[in-house]
């Protein structure tokens, strides 16, 4: 066993400082070192693709936060899929593929007393891809489905908007609500993307915030008439990953005992100065609503069921996935985490570090 | 029985033009009728006493909101209380004290298909006073205590925070959480409102917004730092009746799972440009937490069940009320109402119409 692993190298990006407002290239620093042998009762996993996420941006900032943030010289927190190579614990095997929160690195080594702490779990492929595992059947599945049916708590006939309809919490959510009875209207930017949620997910309406609005009328006027226009009854449930201008929007066309999900707010993160809060948060008082926030750890104890009900969905053809899967492993990790903010990723991002 | 009315007359303030941010005297038009006698199955109501409220600003609105805004040239909208001068209908005596809806005016006659739309029912002044009955067992009251007890939903030992404490809603939810066995922190303008929700009302501490802060800091931070210094353990309810800066330094301090009262936001009702959003709205997002509207008509079938507990609180004297009573009749309606907004009144605000 020892002889897989003396050669091998794992190449790995730490965070070499906090970013101010967009990350830069110099925040990161590559750097590599030998892979070491599992310790008693540890494993050591070849990292197979690592899931890249808004919130990220978030670990990277200094302050208290639902998790601690990723501390200087450490190798950058990422979720991921792996291979187990090298195992001295009798519970995970050579070839057993696991799920867990690797780091941007090649290989992983996780010691006896960080197997449970860092999450580190068997996965069944028979469920879905290693792709379908980062993405419904991952995290931003799990936040989608939790997100939308405890806190949101769908009632079938209801309008639910989503934001960040096409990436990978968004298209979750829409798709669970669309199975739950729901009216469900998408925000996202670009043709492709809406066109996407509303032929391939089944979406009644997307509303394109990136379409150059008409000759004097504002892009965000545009947005609130798409909302007026596909939302005619107004909305029930707004699930909301993206924060400013559509949060407002939205705000103005909720309906009585409204839910605003707030997952996430990536319009936000790369602002140096303070978020702009919801102008128009009063109408929570007009229509005796709620905005409450979510964290998708909270529900880890019933994730296994949440993924036997996505994973029927999946197999049944009722849900559908899309992941934009990079190439060029740990090297390309900046560049790509960069499209999220750029909203240029088409599905949920991943990283694609071995085979 | 005619006699009593014919040679009455009704004096009355109108709403004469939409304000645009603080209310000026030429809002305002003042109106005389002869008071006409009830017409069949009605009642006419000689006013004793006028709420003065925030919400009335609101009113004064053109838009959407959770009632319609007050017609221009029509009465101003006013809850109050007053006696049943002259009845056509079995279930009014003349003599009966009754609350209701009647404007600003000294006289209200009310149609029979108006009596329930109205919200006319007879009150007992053995439960409390003329005053009381606008204050904690009136709408005030009514909204401190549904607010608090069905969105706030405290539990023994949390830390309550509320604003404008020293003022009609604030009173009753800080003194109900502390019988809830809450600890509460009020926010309140001034050493006297400070000192008196302390002393008089057993508030655990007060945060005065409005002392100067040391030199070198701003008043915001003075702020914060008594959240700090009085709720070491966070906030897990904040009862929100001003929105603003305070909503901002609130949420800063909110523990997992709190809850956010929006019951109101006097800060921003004279706003010319847009309400200013909060900031930290995120926080909601770290900490699981929930930002909630309520509006107390909701409430309306369970107003009695809520009076019979706020009387008992008053009669054993766990319960103090405070009301600023305004002498002057509707003629100084425009003048007392500007106190709501400079924070001058101290309790309840009252105008006192008739003995």
């Amino acid at each position: 066993m020892a002889s897989i692993t003396t050669s091998l190298i794992n190449h790995q990006v730490r965070l070499a400082a906090r970013p101010v407002g967009a990350v830069k290239a110099g925040d990161w620093q590559f750097t590599e070192e030998p892979v070491a042998e599992p310790t008693d009762g540890g494993v050591l996993v070849q990292v197979l693709a690592l899931s890249l996420d808004p919130a990220m941006r978030g670990w990277m900032n200094e302050g208290k936060s639902y998790i601690p943030p990723v501390g200087l010289g450490e190798v950058m927190r990422a979720g991921g899929i792996g291979r187990v190579i090298a195992s001295k614990n009798p519970a995970f095997a050579v070839g057993d593929v696991v799920t867990g929160g690797p780091g941007v690195q090649e290989y992983w080594s996780v010691a006896a007393d960080q197997l449970k702490r860092s999450g580190v779990a068997k996965i069944d492929l028979r469920l879905g891809t290693v792709n379908q595992w980062l993405n419904v059947l991952g995290m931003p599945g799990m936040t989608g489905y939790f997100g939308l049916m405890d806190v949101g708590q769908p009632q079938p006939g209801e309008t639910v908007v989503v934001s960040g309809a096409a990436g990978a919490v968004g298209q979750t959510v829409g798709q669970i609500a669309k199975i739950k009875g729901c009216r469900v209207v998408g925000i996202a930017g670009g043709p492709a993307k809406c066109g996407w949620v509303v032929k391939e997910l089944g979406f009644d309406a997307c509303i394109d915030y990136k379409r150059p609005a008409p000759a004097g009328v504002e892009r965000w006027d545009a947005v609130r008439e798409g909302l007026k226009q596909h939302c005619a009854k107004g909305v029930d449930i707004y699930f909301d990953n993206v924060g400013g201008d559509i949060l407002d929007a939205v705000l103005a066309r909720i309906n009585r005992k409204a839910r605003i999900v707030i997952c996430g707010a990536i319009s936000q993160y790369n602002n140096t100065g303070a978020v702009t809060g919801p102008k128009n948060y009063l109408s929570l008082l007009v229509n005796r609503a709620r905005m409450e926030g979510m964290v998708v750890f909270d529900y880890a104890d019933r994730y296994p069921q949440a993924i036997v009900e996505m994973a029927g969905y999946l197999k049944d053809g009722r849900m559908k996935s899309k992941e934009d899967v990079a190439e060029g492993g740990v090297a390309v990790f900046p560049s790509t985490l960069q499209k999220l903010f750029s909203g240029e990723n088409f599905g949920k991002l991943v990283l694609q570090i071995a085979q």
